[in-house]
């Protein structure tokens, strides 16, 4: 009964109800993989969203635990990603020093927050709301986030102290201007990383097999990347003593241990002035996860519950609130990696967070000479390839108004800031959606031959019916193209005065909203008072339904609506014979 | 040769090369008749925007001139109007004393602007804008603006100073706590003035029918009512010399004469802080004098040019800046009158215009007793019709989501001010719309008997083929139902692993955007994976042409894509026999 329960809630329960030995092989070596990627990967990010390190650390135990017992993707790896820890330091920077226990303590509350907007969704089913980020928008907002993120990070990779300016762009104009006062020994490391981490990422990979390693352990070498460099940096600035020589910005100290349970502090005011960058982390945030989750779930013929999974990423990110972490969501390139070193359960992830908690526990001495600029190699590495330079190209060619919301959210992204750049991309794309709206596809139909068919005028040879205008419209009638009906039939109307029928033939509307029906009830008044009969033909139920909910006069529902077109116009033509 | 081309700017120049002697006394009367309303309701709506009385005057002479040379509609009556004055109010207040002639140069600012926004729609094709404003957002926004218009004058109507708060409700609030606290002279003169605009309004029509009076003449008595009102209330103010013994505000020293030109000052940052405003008083303007001038115009089988209506209204609002007004827009009260008065020609708003010249020029000293609270009764009694409590009920039972657009809207409205209110009944009405556009109607088909018809298989008594999982959506591909197509079919695939082919009937896609392409492809490239082959047919010609600039490859062109469902089904049957 209680197990049932469980099983109920948590997906992972079924799944270790028959849980096999092989499985737990692969879920074990997948995790470790993960967890040697994980690692340096959280500190960086941490740095990224203006944390310590420890933070990234935190958020990648807690929340991968929830995350596994609640999600239904085997193969996602939730934990800090590097577009929602840009997010969290442009806007929380906005309202604290960065690093300071005021900064530490909004993140807490901001994870909190997105973890119940999360669940908020699941609730109320607002999953659709990522439809807002249309593709366009989505790419331009990642190539301009990816630069403003790759420059964020150059002052550590060269060890200089940039003012971060208002908005992206003049951070970038400053960090340029500074290139000249870098500190000699940083550069030198943190270069070398980045050629190491290139050099990991893709020269390895044919060298490896012209060398005859099997691929499978050359899939695993190639993995060590981050870990490697890390190593190498650490140890040179050990063997140097270099954070004393050369002034060389390193980790220093971490507290080991587990984290312990952080209360988010909660002030109406804090609430109030994170709301909105909580709100956009959620759309991105979910957005990144679903995504890759449904990418790699279809791979199997598995498939995704897109409520369950806003539930266990909310509750991850609750988690992280309660665990002295930061806002988390499923990442793109280690869930790939998950996958691919052969997870096979959700297990994986909870192998995962054991790892990063060893590490804690016991390796935190290790990562004392880490210098920071390894660590904004691996950001600017990891990044570098979100720049898109095909995409807007190709959508240059195919269409001009998706360019245009990829440009104008690449633009804002970099001029406004990273928040309103995304608001201001949705806008644009909302915008040209409407347009598009705005004009239905719409054709005045005549009939085939002798059938019973109607179609348009303009590309097959009809008969028309004297005294009857008949007409298509491919398109549900809302709000959106309400004003288009109105203003297509009086046009006619007032360019035809033989027209003493006007048929509205409804194939096409699969739902009409209260606006679309005034708009119908408009033409009917303005046609009427023209003498003109106005009729509709093919109505299908739902909107049926609808006339009779909105209390459209019995009489029209049984005079003016006809079955058919066919039906419609024979009678029409008889009446218009008779006139 | 320059008579063509005045002609091809201004459509009064062909109605004047015809132009009749019984044209000519129609437009004169219509125009006497306007002008009789306009003089008070002028003075009354620069009051409410927080105007000199001569302010709203002012904007009732130049623009109605250009109105009358560029606008395509006879019977639009531009000029000051209630709704727009408010915003002017709670927008330029927000910015300045009103009153102060910082407020004043704000308000000409504000008018250049608005002219310019116009033209700017006019030029980029815009119009679609006010399509954002659904009718249950429009009902809201109204019935709320209607309740802060009215509560705003009461304090004029019973001679009482209000602080006006931040957000409206508290301004009503403070409105109602100070009601003990009346000038009883002024409470009188507003009480009475308001009964006597009721029974102009409401009462007189049967009265005078049944005293025999002709339909015509009672018609024009009708619209005497602001005249009577504000002639008696000043008439009574002058007999008691009510504003010295009792402290009765009046409208006081009004400068004669016509206005001078005046100059909008044009500062950036008046330009930023007015932008929104100007870009909702747009939107919200524009949309009520096109419905007005629409509805008129089809009565006559008349069409309205929505781009002409938009420069003309433009070009209104720029001569409102340049001749010491402030925002104007076609009213639909006044055009109502203008119509039911008989005007034939634009010539009838020059007439009105000319009559508040001759107004300005001379009856100023005449206007020095009227009492304030005689405009505010004006003004209450104008704008209660707008209340609406039917609609409210009727959406709700019609559907819920309308009704919840236009609850957010009212409330907005009131709890938070007049252009966030608006602004977000528009993000909640398109909210809405795209959760509805992210589930369109799909359909599974089958085959009808033996014919060449596939139909939903949930409606029809249909023959499936073995191995072929055939459907059809029935709305173009955009962003906002991007994620619906792939969940579906990789739901389907999942559950149903007899599936070999999948076939999408695209004979209801209109259009395809970026994201609705990158969507087939993923699609394609999942099924592709599983071994299953994906394929299209009853492609339409724009959609042929995008999926061909996409540079979507030459082979799935040719082999996958076919003329009908029909041709589909036969091939792919084979194909799975063969398997």
């Amino acid at each position: 009964m209680v197990w049932q329960w469980i099983k109920a809630i948590s997906p992972l329960a079924t799944t270790l109800s028959s849980y096999r030995r092989d499985q737990f092989a692969s879920d074990l070596i997948a995790g470790l993989v993960v967890a040697i990627m994980l690692v340096p990967q959280s500190m960086a990010y941490a740095m990224l969203a203006g944390l310590p390190p420890q933070v990234g650390l935190y958020a990648s135990i807690v929340p991968l635990i929830l995350y596994a017992m609640l999600g239904t993707s085997n193969s996602l790896a939730v934990g800090p990603v590097a577009m929602v820890s840009l997010l969290v330091f442009a806007g929380v920077g906005a309202l604290a020093t960065p690093g300071s226990p005021e900064f530490i303590g909004l993140c807490l509350t901001l994870a909190l927050m997105i973890g119940v907007l999360h669940i908020a969704m699941a609730v109320f089913r607002l999953g659709f709301l990522v439809n807002f980020i249309s593709h366009p928008v989505l790419v331009g907002f990642t190539s301009a986030a990816a630069i403003v993120i790759g420059f964020s990070q150059v002052k550590h990779l060269i060890g200089v102290s940039v003012e971060s300016g208002e908005y992206p762009i003049q951070s970038i104009i400053s960090t340029l201007s500074n290139l000249g006062s870098a500190n000699l020994a940083t550069l030198g490391i943190g270069v070398t990383s980045c050629l190491l981490l290139i050099l990991f990422g893709y020269g390895l990979a044919p060298l490896l097999k012209q060398f005859g390693v099997a691929e499978v352990t050359a899939e695993t070498i190639l993995k060590l990347g981050p870990l490697v460099a890390v190593t190498i940096a650490a140890l040179i600035v050990f063997g140097g003593r270099l954070d004393q020589s050369h002034a060389v910005k390193i980790v220093g100290d971490i507290p080991s241990g587990l984290p312990g349970l952080t209360i988010p502090p909660l002030t109406l005011d804090a609430i109030r002035s994170l709301l909105p960058l909580a709100f956009v982390i959620t759309l991105v945030g979910y957005m990144e996860s679903i995504s890759v989750a449904k990418a790699l779930a279809s791979r199997k013929r598995q498939t995704i519950d897109a409520d369950r999974e806003l539930l266990a990423l909310g509750m991850a990110d609750v988690g992280a609130a309660f665990t002295g972490g930061y806002p988390v969501t499923g990442g793109f390139s280690r869930s790939l990696v998950n996958d691919s070193a052969g997870v096979r359960t959700p297990l994986g992830s909870i192998f995962t967070a054991l790892f990063v908690a060893i590490s804690v526990l016991f390796l935190t001495p290790l990562f004392y000479y880490i210098p920071n600029s390894v660590l904004a190699a691996i950001i600017i590495v990891a990044v570098a390839p979100l720049v898109d330079f095909k995409t807007p190209l190709k959508l240059w060619h195919f269409s001009r108004s998706d360019a245009l919301a990829l440009l104008v959210t690449f633009v804002a992204v970099l001029a406004t800031g990273i928040e309103t750049g995304i608001l201001l991309g949705v806008v644009a794309s909302v915008v040209m959606l409407m347009s598009k709206m705005s004009r239905p596809h719409v054709a005045e139909v005549g009939r085939v031959g002798n059938s019973e068919h109607f179609r348009n005028v303009d590309r097959y040879d009809v008969q028309m019916t004297a005294g009857v205008f008949a007409f298509r419209i491919d398109e549900s009638l809302y709000f959106a193209n309400s004003s288009f009906l109105q203003s297509y039939v009086m046009e006619q109307v007032a360019n035809r005065p033989d027209i003493q029928s006007v048929l509205l033939i409804c194939s096409g509307i699969n739902e009409i909203d209260a606006t679309g029906l005034d708009v119908l009830k408009t033409v009917h008044r303005e046609l009427n008072d023209l003498g003109i009969g106005f009729y509709l033909s093919d109505v299908k139920g739902p909107v049926t339904d609808r006339l009779k909910l909105a209390g459209v006069d019995e009489s029209f529902l049984r005079e003016n609506i006809f079955m058919s077109a066919d039906a419609a116009i024979q009678k029409l033509s008889v009446q218009a014979m008779e006139a």
